[in-house]
């Protein structure tokens, strides 16, 4: 009977908390030397997570965006950093940074978008000091261009940079770092090289399917199991994947390469509605309406 | 100059990574009386939390419904439950519970939602054993009722039940537990009671705003401020905040209680669209269609 009385039944305890503290900060970030090599992964413990930071995942819904809040909340600077800001949501997220108390400090791309608007333009002339980012390989504007193996440095944290071309000439997926302190699991920020049982088309900006598989399986399944796949987009309601996950379930990445490029050519996808829009626009990391400014 | 190079300096360390290892299993579950009183909340190092969860936030895109998936990997039968499901994204979550090797036990309401149907009658045509859960006060139909102080458990985990009336009669907040193992800081679902810098209206389904301030107030706001709010709604692409930033930044449940209810009494809503649908479905918790199969 749907009506019958239901009660739970369960021990209640109440023992003193017994989960670690995390540790204190153990690294000393000194300038030095650069070009950071990736490094091997150490096993770390799963599921606990750095004391230091803050993360929040944000969506813009007419794209299926998903922008990413990080920052040092321990650093007395408290330094920020959006990978992939939408510029139809910008205001939204400065409020945000605002209101945690946050130094929005760079504004990152993983790629040149072409179903919407990058925020870092209108980031750059909202909020001074902010910088914008993307790699070198993409040919685009930007304050600063990073390269496979540079490190973004926001307080004691640090996103790795790794080349994943494939959906266009310049993707690169931001790693958190493996180090004492960062979090772990680690979180991968794929763009659209990665998408959760899916991946970004090959069609377009000097895409190739070759590419994207070569990218995916040297650069993000190397990466360990647990690591947090957040990837640029999302059009089925999942917020994060994992690489255990997606190595065994993505529905093109588990082929062979052969059958993979095979799919990938003969997806029949239409032309990208906003491409000629946004291209133009984040070639110039969204400056085309404030260029002369910000420049 | 924007097109100058630039390189990202930090010292590349190779310390073995301290991150402290989640406690061991420190709570051994017995089967005894119940109705357990809500604990007060104990001081609980934050941003660790429990190595046994498993959690997913999904988004049903055209009601902006949160739905989600927790589970006790821990535990032999890795035992999970979904808040909120939406009866249009069954078939993802299922297929995700059964990727991720879980098996599916209840399907829980936050309350009798207007916006959308419920996904538990579907869940429960199409996986055996699945429960599903409402409050009592709801006076809606379903395998089981929960009232204030009950303890859903799944595995070595549970989530305590809140009154919350307001936004309806029946609104309830589920708020993962403070004791040994269990998710640190806490994770509230709080339904439509307190959305993300807004709140649920208050003009349908026995709902009151004089009840609604109260609710936030006493059961929510009572938290330790880093407990993690998860809504059933966000419209702006917020996935997360904490009782901390609602108690500062929430533009209506800061203010006093009489400006709260002016607020709500002049919010001038339009009719909900989907309310004649959905009620009545929800009041037989989406079973409309498969009542006398599942009955």
């Amino acid at each position: 009977m749907l009506s019958s009385k239901f009660r739970f039944f369960q021990l209640s305890l109440s023992l003193s908390s017994s989960s670690p503290k995390p540790p204190k900060n153990a690294i000393f970030p000194q300038i030095v030397a650069i070009r950071a090599r990736i490094r091997s992964q150490m096993g770390s413990p799963a599921y606990t997570t750095s004391s230091r930071l803050l993360f929040r995942q944000l969506f813009e819904k007419d794209s299926s965006t998903y922008t990413y809040l990080l920052a040092d909340t321990s650093h007395p600077d408290k330094p920020a950093l959006l990978v992939d800001p939408v510029d139809k949501t910008v205001d939204r997220d400065i409020s945000l940074v605002k209101e945690l108390g946050l130094k929005l400090v760079y504004a990152i791309n993983t790629h040149v978008h072409a179903d919407h608007v990058t925020g870092s333009g209108l980031l750059k002339s909202k909020v001074p000091g902010v910088k914008s980012i993307i790699s070198k390989a993409s040919n685009a504007k930007a304050d600063l261009f990073v390269e496979p193996g540079d490190k973004i440095v926001f307080g004691d944290l640090f996103l790795e940079v790794r080349a994943t071309p494939g959906h266009t000439v310049g993707c690169v997926t931001y790693v958190t770092g493996d180090g004492p302190n960062q979090p772990q699991p680690r979180m991968a920020f794929t763009g659209d090289t990665l998408l959760i049982r899916g991946c970004g088309r090959t069609d377009f900006q000097g895409g190739s399917s070759e590419q994207l598989y070569k990218s995916v399986h040297s650069q993000i399944f190397s990466l360990p199991k647990d690591t947090l796949i957040y990837p640029a987009h999302d059009y089925k309601g999942f917020s994060v994947s994992t690489v255990g996950e997606e190595m065994q379930y993505n529905p093109r990445l588990t082929k062979d390469e052969e059958t993979f490029k095979n799919i990938m050519a003969n997806l029949n996808l239409s032309y990208p509605k906003m491409i000629d829009i946004a291209v133009p626009a984040n070639m110039v990391c969204g400056l085309q309406d404030v260029e002369s400014k910000a420049l």
